[in-house]
């Protein structure tokens, strides 16, 4: 059942084997979906922008209120140890956080955390774009890293009949992001722009708007379904995806269907920041 | 960290003493807030509309494409024999159902069920109002009642700033619910009204709506923050409040802040039906 998993788990500092951690069940989490989370890579035992998914993991954790006993260096030491036991070098590790046994059932308690490592290699650039299904949906408190997933997840039946691989939500028109995923575009003016409002604001997007590239210009900059048709190129980007060319969106060809150079160049130029 | 649940729970069929009775870190609850609930009393040994309490358990898992095990009356006999087990003929009882163990984080796969019991004795009628603070919000998936409650439990530090005991939600104006509890207005023209969507469709609520008292009318039907500034009467209706009068909004007194002649009868024609 978590076959997936790596051989250890840390909970709230102590590890177990992953298939035997567990959380009681007046836990937050699972009374009330309540909890936030960190996801990052491991490349040859290095965590990649560690510093970027600590600093959302901390914000994250103060907007839901939930009070963390661990400063950041002994969070980075829990980490080097987990890899450590693991043994295991290329990795995605998970920190989530929740709300802690509450006996009401209601009220934030002491947050119970949880660390994980997976086996994960670093992806290298697919030309196989992905097929992309658009949905009403504005995520709630969008800038926190919550435990929410209920739309996606409720959505993959759909996915499944619509020959889709993920979902990219519009508010009202307005594009927004993914579940797991930021979104770009690059219009008529060679402009590349990703939203700038009601998203969770991805540290692979982040390093992509502090990226100098000659000849390029990243914008966050709302943009509507009508912008949407006019889209010369797409792209997705995330820790476990890097930039993912887009090859449709509700069927429809973005471009031609393959990977353009825009989507190249970033993909390439992210890889070189990762290497 | 258990103290209020009785002494027995059930997960997946099996009694675990509440205390020790967990679940495993890869269930969907704990990773991405998955899964639906539902709640409802035990007076005197007897479930409280029970009938109507597993019709929304069974349509929210369906809704949420979690696949349920055991029939209708298997689950109702597990209800049967908890409550023996523990011995408590006067409880909450409360039945969730989780995305289960997902291999890859993010995949349905068989849901967990968890059953637990908790002393509870049935309220009587309290003149003591509640005090709302209205906020905007809209619950996502809304008729389902699902495991998120991020948005009410984030808000409880501002409650305690001012003074209030509830959240009421509006979506762009238009008058929703609390978290955990169905709000309902009396108008100049003796209405008693209800909004009719983007809300959880509570039983205590149909079961007043179902009632025929001579001289009043029950009325589902959306209405907005200003037709609030109207009400002469308010309260809200829970299966742990029953008909609970709502004393002020905002700071604002509703009528003379007393509970109306409307709310009482209401109260008293539930309590009757409960009895």
């Amino acid at each position: 059942m978590q076959s997936k998993l790596s051989k250890y788990s840390l909970v709230n500092g102590e590890f177990f084997p992953a298939a035997s951690a567990s959380l009681g069940i007046t836990d937050l989490a699972i009374q009330r979906g309540y909890g936030i989370f960190d996801f990052f890579k491991s490349i040859n035992g290095k965590f990649v922008f560690i510093e970027d998914h600590l600093d959302r993991f901390y914000f994250s954790a103060a907007q839901m209120h939930l009070p963390l006993k661990h400063s950041r260096q002994e969070l980075k030491s829990l980490l080097q140890a987990l890899m450590e036991k693991n043994e295991l070098l290329d990795s995605g590790i998970r920190i989530t956080l929740t709300g802690g046994y509450a006996e009401d059932g209601y009220t934030i308690a002491e947050p119970n955390m949880i660390i994980t490592q997976q086996a994960f290699t670093n992806p290298t650039f697919s030309s196989q774009g992905l097929h992309l299904m658009t949905h009403p949906h504005q995520r709630q408190l969008a800038e926190v890293k919550t435990l929410d997933y209920l739309m996606a997840i409720r959505l993959q039946p759909l996915l499944k009949q619509h020959d889709a691989d993920d979902v990219l939500y519009h508010d009202q028109g307005m594009l927004r992001e993914c579940p797991r995923s930021n979104f770009f575009m690059v219009n008529h003016q060679h402009e590349v722009l990703t939203s700038a409002t009601g998203i969770l604001k991805g540290v692979v997007r982040k390093q992509l708007l502090n990226l100098k590239i000659s000849g390029l210009t990243i914008v966050e900059r709302d943009f509507n379904l009508n912008d949407l048709q006019q889209a010369q190129e797409a792209f997705v980007t995330s820790s476990t995806k890097n930039v993912m060319p887009v090859s449709s969106i509700d069927g429809r060809h973005i471009g031609n269907g393959q990977p353009g150079e825009v989507t190249r160049a970033l993909a390439e130029a992210f890889n070189k920041l990762i290497a």
